[in-house]
């Protein structure tokens, strides 16, 4: 099987490196020079992809538009199959099907990541213990799911997640894209000058991801603008009524306000634990 | 130096294993039996405290208003240290001094803790690379606070932080109390069911103490209602601007309302780094 990998980043080069590791000979292209001579230098690749018309799958490790781009105007093999990598699903599903209904393609989103970025941040084993979700389109290839799940396991992932693109979107804006919201509201404070020496684990987890790249970020988050958008009212919403609550208490100088506010989100996070956090609409395969 | 810890929970139980580990002998005192027999039992105490007029040093490791009650209710020895470990500073100082002035008090706050309580999740290391926080207040003895930062190198800890209790209180609303709502916040939403699988480190590191003790946190953020307001509010009106600039990104199909207003946040974020979050009126001592 030839594979090639389009986008040098942290995400491509690590699947490069991941499925080197696995045994495959991977090729990798990427439009700037420097990560290219950095991969070839390093073995993160074993060559440089000079066309695409020869290699049984191509992963687009690009931002969602340069990806939609690169997929619409690329020669592929006939019958090649395709992944994109991007962290929003629909759009680019919308975009690659409208161009080309015939296409193999497959959305995936390897839920793994680092605060640095980079072919030169780049490891083997960035999806040991991840999910890798895979979202399956109204044109989905069968035959094409099955070589990326079983891609997916050879690059060392823990579990492969099914679901729509839809579900996906709505999904990836709560767990991911919020978090890194609330992570760069949250240091958008003077009182962070000061704080050493204050910051336990709690503000540590709070704001590791304040600092990531807003250009990528900015365009993910308007991609899911919708989704993203009602997540974030709901947690406004919360955080209101937890200023409310805490404005009744200190009026009365009872906690009780406070203690029955905490107690919704606890009991939620409680029982969803429980749950393990599983829901509908969403096939999960354990991989270890 | 007769050590007594009275409260073994995982702090108090925590302190008295770190200064055994540090070669003290260190008697220990719970009012309900059950975890006073599991320290006995298990070497976390040399032995139950009858009394409290014979200790050299008497941390008290509750919640804050059982401490202020037994730190003003209990006969000490003679020129007796007495130390508490709240989250909260001003509330137990202002308390203590107005019942006696003369108590050599030190207030401290111990920049640890984990998810679980209870003594028998009481370990030796938790305070290993944490940092101390030390309050002085109008009537603080030198010689008191020196024995108190004393033991603290001799627990482990990383860093000793030395302030007033007001500065304390206002940090320690941003960087741990903060968090802990907005994490109870973030839970706070039906999203949270069919999770698995898109739950990368950000929203575990998100969602980590969603689940910490309603009635312990309550009571923590009404004694400290002022500060935790002030930043509870400054951290709504940022989310509410970033949902303004969402909405903006959403009409003009354009992101750069949104990449102008992640900018803030991040930029904040990389400034406090590069100043390793110093700041006015505290005094950071490494140990290590």
């Amino acid at each position: 099987m030839k594979i090639c990998v389009a986008g040098l980043g942290l995400i491509g080069g690590s699947m490069c490196m991941a499925l080197k590791r696995a045994g495959y000979q991977v090729d990798g292209y990427n439009r700037s020079q420097a990560p290219l001579n950095y991969a070839l230098k390093n073995g993160v690749i074993d060559n440089a992809a000079q066309s695409f018309d020869s290699y049984d799958v191509v992963f687009v490790a690009l931002p969602p538009r340069p990806t939609v781009n690169f997929i619409i105007n690329t020669r592929f093999k006939e019958g090649a199959i395709v992944a994109d990598i991007c962290g929003v699903k629909k759009y680019i599903e919308d975009a690659v099907y409208a161009a080309n209904p015939d296409i193999k393609y497959v959305g995936t989103h390897p839920m793994a990541g680092k605060e640095v970025s980079g072919v030169e941040n780049a490891c083997a084993d960035l999806f040991d213990r991840a999910s890798m979700v895979v979202t399956r389109g109204i044109y989905a290839d069968e035959r094409a799911i099955n070589t990326v799940k079983s891609l997916t396991k050879d690059m060392g992932f823990a579990r492969i997640v099914e679901c729509s693109a839809e579900l996906h979107d709505r999904k990836i804006a709560y767990t991911s894209q919020l978090a890194h919201v609330v992570s760069n509201c949250y240091v958008n404070d003077p009182e962070i000058d000061g704080c050493l020496g204050f910051t336990g684990g709690s503000f540590q987890d709070m704001t590791r991801i304040a600092g990531v790249d807003e250009n990528i970020w900015s365009e993910l988050y308007l991609l899911n603008g919708d989704n993203l958008l009602e997540k974030a009212e709901t947690l406004h919403k919360s955080l209101g009524n937890f200023i409310a609550a805490l404005k009744e208490a200190k009026q009365s100088g009872d906690a009780e306000e406070i203690r029955k506010n905490l107690t919704v989100g606890a009991t939620a996070y409680r029982n969803g634990k429980a749950n393990n956090f599983t829901g509908d609409g969403i096939t999960v395969t354990e991989l270890k």
